[in-house]
Formats: C-alpha cells, structure tokens, sequence
C-alpha cells in the first residue's frame, strides 16, 4: 500500500512519549473534576479497547487492529484508549498459529469496555458458535459498548450475538455466502475492504484488518493520527484508496 | 492491495489439513531412509523457521511473516516448516504493544533452525546492539542457518552482529540514515519494501512484513502456495507489484 519514496518517519522517538502517557489519568478518571477546582477534561474518546481472544485465534487479526489503537497514544497525546485482551476465562490461548498469549482479564472481571473488538477465530463459524458463555458476554458487552468491530469471521460471532441485525456487515471474501445463509437479518456487504455501520463496524479481515481500525481513529482522533499510525505501520493511509461503505442508520 | 472482486477463498477448510499435517515426519527426520527400504523422502526445504523475540518486540512484526509461514503446510502439504519462537531465557516477554507472548524455547535449547526471522524490538537500534549475549547467539544461529530475514529495526541487529557485512539491506524508512551511517559494511537500498541479498532478506517492516515472507515461500514453495496464502491473508500477492531489490551474491 505505500508508495515510495517514503516520507522519513521517527515512530521509535515517538515510543518515548510512553513514559508522558503514563502520567495521564487511568481509564475512566478522566472526567472527575480536578482536585484544584479547574475544569474537569472532557471524557476521553474511547477508554478502552478490548480484544476477545480464544484458542484458535488467528494471529493478525488480533494483532493489526491491537497495533493500530495501542498507537494511539503516541500521535493524541491528551487523548487515547487503554488496550487490553479479554478470554472466557482469563487463562493464556494459544492462536491459530500457535502463539501461546496471556490475556489481561476474563470475562468475569474484565473492565468497562467502550470497543469491543472479535478478531476470526478457528471456530468463529462452529463450535464458537454454540457456546453460549462466549455469546452472552459478547451480546451483554457489544450492547453496552459505543461500538463492535469484527475481522474477517469475526462477523459470525457479532451475528449470532444479534449485535448486527438490522446492519449492513461484511466478513471475510469466501465465507460471505455462509454468512449470507445463515444471518437473513444482516444485510451482507460484498466486494468491500470494510462496512462501517456506526454501532458495528466489520472488516474482511486478514492483513486488512489494518484498514478498518485505522478508519475508526480517522473518526474519533482526526486523520492525522490515522496518518501517523500508518506511517509507523509503513502504510501510507488514505481513506479514498480503500473500499468501503458506509451505511451508518 | 487485494482487489475486488474477490476470489473464493476457503481457508477454513484448508485448515481442515493440519491433521494430516501432523502425520508427517518430525522436523529432521524427513531425509532418513524409511523403516521399509522405500527411497528416502528428500529434505524438507525449511525444517524450521524460528522467530526471536525480545522484550519490546512489535506486534506485527512478528506475527506477519510468522503467520505466512506457519500457512505453508495448508498449501505444501508434504513440505513445510515447523514454527517456532525463541526468547534469550525461554520465558515470556512482552511485546511493545503490551502482549504477552510465551516463547518456545530459549537459546540453550532451539533445535536447529534453517530460517532465523529478526522482527523489530524497541530495543533493536539501541540496547539490543549492547546485548552481547543476544549477538552472540543470532551471528552464530544466523551464520548456520540457511537463510536470516529481519523485519523494520531487526537489520540494526543482524548488522550488528556481521550478518549483512558486504551485501546489500534496508531497514524501517525512517531509520535508513542511522541505519547507513553505523553500518559502513552494508550497503543500503532505499524505496524498496525489500531485499533479497540471498542468505540474509531484509524488509521495511511493519504491514509490509508479509511481502519479504511471501517472496521467500514463492522462491521455495512456488508462486501457488505464494498466492494462496496471500489469499487467505486476504492479500492480492503479486511479487511484480512489489518494489523489491534482488542482489545476491
């Protein structure tokens, strides 16, 4: 996706800005009133990202949108989301590639969660879908999030939780006519990047998982920190050059 | 980079093959004579690809090229690589961007490794060059093995440790300047995703990570599984619309 020459690009000085971001207040504090009486900070755009990950998870779907939001802080200084990973029961999982990764929470004790992100499993379109521990969190936590994003097959598990009926979706290019059978109350997206539907946003996934969390902070931190995220990604973003639809109510 | 239209992609049925997979000689044993006198399977082409990670290792950095040759055997379905990923002491680490990621072995006890994979780390331009233990054990794995591939800032460590002395590299954009004025022995290629030098394919890094990885498959396992993985990855692989550089010795 980007084009050469490439525009010089410092992402490691920016990392240092870890060490200011530390000093911003924790999820959630952000709109008390200061203890000195000035105004209090407008709450932050999103508090907190959360990942769904169980075993079987494929690993860029998890990772691409983790990268994307986690950078976040270093190009919105006053302004970005905690990141972290939920799983059923907050033991470690091993991805689809092997990857053996400790979650941060369960589903028990996982925190406030304004993005709920479900990267395509290897049972995303089976046996994730009878489980009914795995649908109920997700339908309850996607209810109260401002929004929803799946990757690739991800779709399947946002459908079966009822958090895309009425929407127009998409998922992954050769599970679309599964999809299509199986959620009659979502509207399929075909022959697009990424659908944008407000409360949900879905991506065909794999390494375009990118896109559409690159999207999402063009929307909510401006689309010079989308740019910027993509210029340490060495992904030169630009909206326009991405097929996608919007079809928010 | 993939264009609408799509294909029809299955890989979920594909994945449907790891079993078989699994019935296949260990890694090492597939060049033994068989118990019954039948002629001897050749040599797997890569018996492992092993993925070094460290404290501050980035996300996609590793998972791009990890996913893209944990997906041969999906496509290569007599020969493919074992995956792995080695940390200093085999305990966790933890990657820039926060997760935690259990290793598979340590220096002392990585079998034997055909392909070294470099991603980059926060510490990769600086105290990683001061890591002599960490040197020591990438100049010595990457000189015996059969190929080493560094992704964004891991150049700065293969450089470091002699592994790119007379051939020609890149590194992360933004960092070719430190790149080329420590690296005196290395000649840098600019505007390039990548570099193909022979024993050592160095790479731009972040989402173009998978470009380096699927080339080397297309060079070893042929342009078909080349694509199909790009397929599953939802990425259009076509290695002529890659702005890339072949200088091997």
């Amino acid at each position: 996706m980007p084009q050469t020459p490439f525009a010089p690009i410092r992402r490691f000085i920016l990392a240092g800005l870890t060490v200011a971001g530390l000093l911003l207040p924790a999820a959630g504090a952000a709109a008390r009133p200061t203890a000195d009486g000035s105004p209090a900070k407008a709450p932050r755009t999103l508090r907190s990202v959360a990942f769904l990950v169980v075993d079987g998870v494929y690993n860029t779907e998890l990772t691409a949108p983790l990268d994307v939001f986690q950078h976040v802080r270093f190009h919105s200084a006053d302004d970005w989301p905690e990141t972290f990973l939920v799983s059923p029961d907050g033991r470690s999982v091993t991805s689809f590639e092997g990857l053996t990764i400790q979650p941060d929470y369960s589903f028990a004790n996982a925190p406030p969660i304004d993005l709920l992100v479900v990267p395509s499993a290897e049972g995303s379109m089976t046996s994730d879908l009878d489980n009914q521990a795995l649908l109920d969190w997700v339908r309850r936590t996607g209810r109260k999030a401002r929004h929803v994003m799946s990757l690739c097959d991800g779709a399947f598990v946002l459908a079966e939780a009822g958090l895309l009926d009425g929407l127009e979706a998409t998922t992954f290019p050769g599970d679309q006519d599964r999809f299509e059978a199986r959620f009659t109350r979502v509207k399929l997206v075909r022959d697009v990047i990424f659908v944008d539907a407000g409360h949900a946003l879905t991506s065909v996934g794999g390494a375009r998982s990118f896109d559409v969390a690159l999207w999402l902070v063009e929307q909510l931190y401006g689309v010079k920190a989308a740019r910027g995220i993509g210029q340490g990604l060495v992904l030169d973003w630009d909206a326009t050059s991405v097929p996608h639809r919007l079809a928010r109510p």
